[in-house]
């Protein structure tokens, strides 16, 4: 062997063991279906939660503080890549309750996709208005918004339960 | 009457007027106990959710981007409010499954708010490092504080299910 084709084949042999350590060094066991269930139903309930106390606040004498503490929860979820608790293997089953996704949330993962972008987006907008100090006619307005956002997914995405 | 006694009292009447209108229009409706242990119970499954996420990253190669976004999901949480959804009439009773909320924490509300207070600051904490962009090692020493927090809670208020 030439000296030039034993460095190459020494620089691939380095490169390869580079990728080696790169490479996860354990084996991560995938969340079974059951619990990527319960988490997203655990995710959407304190999202219900969250809103719930937004429109409380807005209802019965605006607290900027509050609300941008919910507003925070609820734009922290809706970036947080909820989709990978839709993984295949999940079209059916029980987390905390049998699942009330539609199978079409499965196969129209582009749309599905398109939804939560909007969720995060409106969520986002929610926090930088309420952080701003306007008021809450500004406040509610926005919150109308990220509510559209849910709406939309669930009439697209979800069964009635 | 004279001129300054009525205009002083029409001030005051004005100053009621205002001050009826800026109070809450609506009594709002307390959330029902079991709907506080159920979302109780859900923020804590999505707690566990995305330290589950970190504790892979970390095991299998860090991912800042995946970590941050977790550890923005804890904090918020964190700095929710979550003693609110342990109020007085929540002591035991059901949500997704009976509560394994301790008397104690009923009781000893100093210690629950102090425990309370440092999960908070540790999970910011995690926020602030990651964001720093420090190294996998650095990440892995603040999380593991944050756990520390969420084992100290658990050892003082919360009942093994």
């Amino acid at each position: 062997m030439k000296p030039i084709q034993k460095s190459l084949r020494l620089a691939a042999l380095a490169a390869a063991l580079a990728g080696a350590v790169a490479a996860p060094a354990i084996a991560q066991q995938s969340p079974k279906p059951e619990n990527l269930i319960k988490w997203r139903q655990s995710a959407f309930q304190v999202v219900a939660w969250n809103s719930g106390r937004i429109k409380a606040s807005l209802d019965g004498g605006y607290n900027k503080d509050q609300v941008l503490k919910s507003a925070n929860v609820i734009a922290a979820i809706a970036n947080s890549g909820l989709g990978s608790l839709f993984a295949a293997g999940t079209e059916s089953g029980k987390g905390w309750h049998d699942t009330t996704a539609k199978a079409d949330l499965f196969t129209n993962t582009a749309k599905f996709a398109e939804l939560g972008g909007e969720f995060g987006k409106e969520s986002n907008e929610l926090v930088r208005v309420v952080s701003s100090g306007a008021d809450a006619a500004a406040v509610k307005d926005q919150f109308g918004k990220l509510q559209k956002t849910c709406k939309s997914c669930h009439d697209e995405f979800r069964n009635a339960n």
